[in-house]
């Protein structure tokens, strides 16, 4: 099979790769229906998080099951399969505590390489969540969706306790923020700032449900937000980039008691802990536990109540992974989906 | 009247001071039948956090309403009372989800000098709680223990969602880790763990509902309660020192998902963000909002449910305070209880 592979700062390749084959009897081998780019692969895209070697790149993945091992007992060939970019045997102390990101035999997808055309999924039957039937075509944006950004921004909000009667703000446009605010909106907050500059961004933002715009950042988008939520800040707080910045940004936004639920992958983050004391916040958050939410997305998206699948407004060929890389780091595109 | 001044690093003087009186409205004049000196502050006393000025000291109390000030409606004179060390309205929206040390109107007590024989205490309606009574002399101990240590191992624990079947970690041994083992046996833990290396100490530890001691600290501490905790971490960890190693290690001891609830004033404390955000722990904290939780512990110490007095293990008169901040920072007490 044919698969990107990143040999080092923005250098990623389209090249034979060995096919995917049952190592473990807990195996499946999916043919991968769609895949794409996430922000984090931008980190080490940029160099920022460096390789050591020719790394297979993609976690995020829907598909089709050709195959399964031997102790595999729920999933079949021929389902429609979403899963995450954890494997977790979803029955451990941890996963059933709602942490199947730190499943005590969680394997990264990510070492896999979602972005090919094929892909072994270890733990086949705690990772893989299966739709009713084969999704019509258009639902397949969204089902990937809920594979991470989806899954990941919903995790924030859960994470930053959004309900009913709450200001959210949420601090990050990409897909997560975007999807942040989606789930914000499912969740019944009652107003929902979303932080962005960036006007298609900005658009999508309102049409997934935000209330009001913040385009300041620093003290003077502390301030906004401020005014937005009766002087005292947002009661949940969604952080979706994972800098220094963007982390005080949600911290010093958010009321005394209130949540920050972050979800950016840090870099290069030390929280001052006397700010974090005197702030009074609830922190929380972490790679999302995707499986946890899996089939509540689902059914969302296959009833068609959200459509997360708009955070792609570029599609590509798989061959053509490297420009989807492209277009994201110069941030042409907000996500690129990759079609086998 | 006289009370204890910090002059410089180990320089606290018992002197005269002018009487407080009735500045506001909303003031009360407390005879204070109890005080004491508090873990942080020896922060001062050692010179790590720096005074500018000569600087009353003491925001712990306990004593009897003399006089109140014209928009008092509820606090009585002739009553006894227990208060916080912030002044609150506790009618504000953010002292009614329960942040009163956040108040929008509060008020450290602490500027007014508790370590005295008279105490101005601002928002009195607010921030003062009254005993059924005047108490017995034997129960002082222990409803000036409410006023700080109590109240604050109290949040930490709730914090920490303590709870019915979950195993409880502490991480420091002073009077506000003691009275959190004491919570955390309260709210129903299955297991309490208490990391302490002072026999005195793990005496009262154990006496209070601790169920184990660890004595060990940093990868051992760590790797020691999560043999203790099925592999995994304790369920609830409450910090009450404030030390970078005290933060990193309750975050270390924490199951994945689990709650770490701080209350240790943090000193150069700096938290790296990808362990925290890769250890999937809550973090919360911050200087307890004692009030919230006032009526209630005082109702557990009338009704002889619980002994917080005990961490007192020195009690002096007033005019001794020096030999407190003495002994205390020589680790030969606990606590030390002022009597004027």
């Amino acid at each position: 099979m044919q698969g990107t592979v990143l040999y080092g700062p923005r250098d990623v390749r389209f090249e034979e790769r060995s096919d995917p084959t049952i190592l473990e009897p807990t195996d499946a081998i999916l043919r991968i229906s769609a895949a794409c780019v996430c922000g984090s692969d931008l980190w080490p895209y940029r160099g920022i998080e460096p390789i050591t070697r020719p790394t297979p790149m993609g976690h995020e993945y829907v598909g089709i099951v050709e195959e399964v091992g031997s102790g595999v007992k729920h999933i079949k060939p021929g389902q429609f399969v979403v899963g995450s970019f954890w494997a977790s045997d979803n029955t451990c102390s941890i996963c059933q505590a709602g942490y199947q990101s730190r499943c005590v035999d969680a394997r990264p997808i990510g070492a896999e390489g979602a972005q090919a055309g094929w892909l072994r999924v270890p733990l086949a039957d705690g990772t893989l969540v299966a739709t009713l039937d084969l999704p019509s075509d258009d639902l397949i944006p969204s089902l990937l969706a809920a594979s991470d950004v989806l899954g990941t921004g919903w995790f924030g909000a859960v994470a930053a306790e959004v309900g009913p009667g709450k200001t959210v703000a949420v601090v990050g446009d990409g897909a997560v923020g975007l999807c942040a605010l989606l789930a914000a909106k499912q969740l019944g907050a009652e107003r929902i700032i979303a932080m962005s500059r960036h006007e298609p961004r900005q658009k999508l933002a309102l049409e997934y449900g935000a209330t009001d715009i913040v385009t300041e950042r620093g003290d003077e988008g502390v301030a906004r937000i401020k005014e937005l939520s009766d002087g005292f800040g947002a009661h949940s707080v969604i952080e979706a980039v994972g800098t220094q910045e963007s982390m005080m940004q949600a911290i010093r936004s958010t009321r005394p008691g209130g949540h920050v639920g972050y979800v950016g992958v840090a870099h290069g983050v030390a929280l001052p802990g006397d700010q974090l004391f005197f702030s009074h916040v609830h922190l929380h958050g972490g790679p999302a536990p995707v499986r946890r939410f899996l089939p509540d997305l689902i059914d969302l998206i296959w009833n068609r109540t959200v459509d997360p699948g708009k955070v792609f407004d570029l599609t590509l060929p798989l061959e053509d992974a490297a420009e989807g890389y492209r277009a994201m780091d110069e941030r042409r595109a907000i996500k690129a989906l990759l079609r086998p």
